[in-house]
C-alpha cells in the first residue's frame, strides 16, 4: 500500500513510522510511505500555508491552493484537474481528519485496509478552508476531542490501518483474535509469576484443561464487556455473533458481575 | 505539568513531542516531558518485558514487575509499595491505554488537564497482564479499534491534554472555541482567494456585517452538527446549551438541510 501525507510537520511522522511495526512493514515492501511538505506547494518567500478566516474569529485558516496542488502532484493528475468526479478512482482514499469527520472504527480501518493508496491531508491547529474538503473520499474523526496536531491523528489512522494489511503483524501478533475482531472486548490476561505480591492468576488457567480455559476466557471477555461497553453486547447480539451458552451466561450476569 | 511514559519504545515520543506546539509547551516550562524505557526495570541479559500468556493463546503478555518497578520509580514510592490505596495521590493520573477503557473524550481531557502529573504505561501490539491494571487511575481507550503502538495512543491523550493548558496556545490557537469545547461542531471557515477554480465563499462572510456574519456561523454549526452528529444536537439541547433562536433555526431544517 502507498501511503502519502501532506502536512506543514512532515518531520512528525519519523520517529513513529521509523520504529518497530511500521519500520518493519515498510522493510518488507508492504508499505511505501512519504510524508510530503505542504509548503514545497507555495509560492511566496514566506511559504505561507495559511491566512486569515473571512468573517473573522480567532485563529489562521489553511489554504486550498497549496493543498489542491500537492493533491494533485501525488495523485499524479494535471495541474489544475481538481475537483473532478472520478479522481481519485475507487483504489485511493483521500482522508481528512477532522472532529466533524465519520468516527474512526474498526470497520473503517477495514475498509480502509482494501485500499491501495491513501492520502492524508493533515491540518495543524487551525481549521482548512471548506473548499479543501472537495478533495475528500474520507473525512475521520478519531473522536469526540480535539488534536493540535492533523500529523498524530493520521498516524493513528495509519496504525490501525497497516496492522491489518497481511504479513505485517507476525505469529506472536495476531490481530484477527483482538478486541473487536470479535467485537467482544478481549478477556484478562496474565504471564508469569503465577503470584505477583499476592495477586494470583485464576487457577483455571494454570489448569492445563484447555475447554475449561476456553470457556473462561469466553465468559471473561463477555463479562467485562457487559459491564463496560454493553452497547456492544447489543450490536453483537442483534448481529447473531452471540451463541446460545453466550446468551445464557449473559443471562446469568443480571444478578451481578462474579469475575469483576 | 510533569508527564512521564512507561513503555518499550522511548524513542516513538521525539519527533512527536520534539515539534510545534509540544515542543513550545516544553520551552515555556508549562510540560515536564519523559519518556521511560521498560527495558531499565529488567534484569536479566534479555532485558524482557513480556511473556507466553496463561492458558495459551496467540500473542506475547507484558509481565507486571518491570512495570509495578518503574511506577514505583516514576512516582517516587519504595519498591513494593504498590499497588496501595492512596497511591498516587489525586494530583497524579497514572494512565492505561486499552480497549477496553472509557472512551477518550473532551470531559476527560479536561479532568486530565487539571491534574499535576500524568504517568502513561503503554503497551505495545500486544495484551499487558491484569494485575498491572491495579495501578491505574484511568483506563482510556481512543475508541473502538486496535492500535499497535500503546505510544501512539499516549500521545493523542498528551496532545488533547497539553493544548487545553493555560499558556500553550498563544492568541492563535484558541482551544476555547473549537469544536466541542461549546459542544456543537465548527462551523465551515474560508480564507483567501473568495473565488478558487469556482468555488466561492459565501457572500455574507465578505460582507462585513457582523451580526449576520454571527447569526451564518452559528446557524452553520447548528446545521452542520444536526446532519452529522445529531446526537450532539441532543445531548446540548437537554443540557440547556441551545437558545430559543437555536431551537426556532432547527426546527426549520426538519424539511431539509439549506447549507448543506
Amino acid at each position: 500500500m502507498r501511503i502519502d501525507t501532506i502536512s506543514t510537520f512532515p518531520d512528525m511522522f519519523s520517529s513513529v513510522m521509523g520504529a518497530s511495526i511500521m519500520k518493519r512493514a515498510q522493510e518488507k515492501g508492504i508499505i511505501d510511505f512519504r510524508a510530503h511538505d505542504l509548503r514545497d506547494w507555495t509560492y511566496d518567500r514566506h511559504r505561507t500555508t495559511d491566512d486569515y478566516p473571512y468573517g473573522g474569529g480567532v485563529g489562521l485558516v489553511m489554504k486550498c491552493e497549496p493543498i489542491y496542488e500537492a493533491a494533485e502532484d501525488v495523485l499524479g493528475v494535471e495541474r489544475g484537474a481538481l475537483p473532478a468526479p472520478g479522481i481519485p478512482d475507487g483504489g485511493t482514499a483521500v482522508v481528512f481528519l477532522s472532529p466533524h469527520g465519520r468516527v474512526f472504527d474498526d470497520g473503517l480501518a477495514n475498509e480502509l485496509a482494501e485500499k491501495e493508496r491513501m492520502v492524508f491531508v493533515c491540518g495543524h491547529y487551525e481549521g482548512i478552508d471548506e473548499r479543501a474538503y472537495e478533495l475528500a473520499t474520507h473525512v475521520v474523526s478519531l473522536g469526540d476531542y480535539v488534536l493540535t496536531s492533523g500529523e498524530l491523528a493520521a498516524l493513528v489512522v495509519i496504525d490501525a490501518v497497516v496492522r491489518k494489511l497481511p504479513g505485517v503483524l507476525g505469529a506472536d501478533g495476531g490481530a484477527a483474535e483482538e478486541s473487536f475482531a470479535i467485537g467482544l472486548l478481549e478477556h484478562p490476561q496474565y504471564t508469569r509469576p503465577a503470584d505477583f505480591r499476592g495477586m494470583e492468576v485464576p487457577p483455571v488457567l494454570v489448569s492445563g484443561h484447555h475447554a475449561n480455559i476456553a470457556t473462561w476466557q469466553r465468559r471473561a471477555s463477555l463479562e467485562r464487556t457487559m459491564r463496560l461497553r454493553p452497547d456492544i453486547i447489543e450490536r453483537c447480539s442483534s448481529d447473531g455473533m452471540l451463541s446460545d451458552d453466550d446468551l445464557a451466561y449473559l443471562e446469568t450476569l443480571k444478578g451481578g458481575y462474579p469475575c469483576a
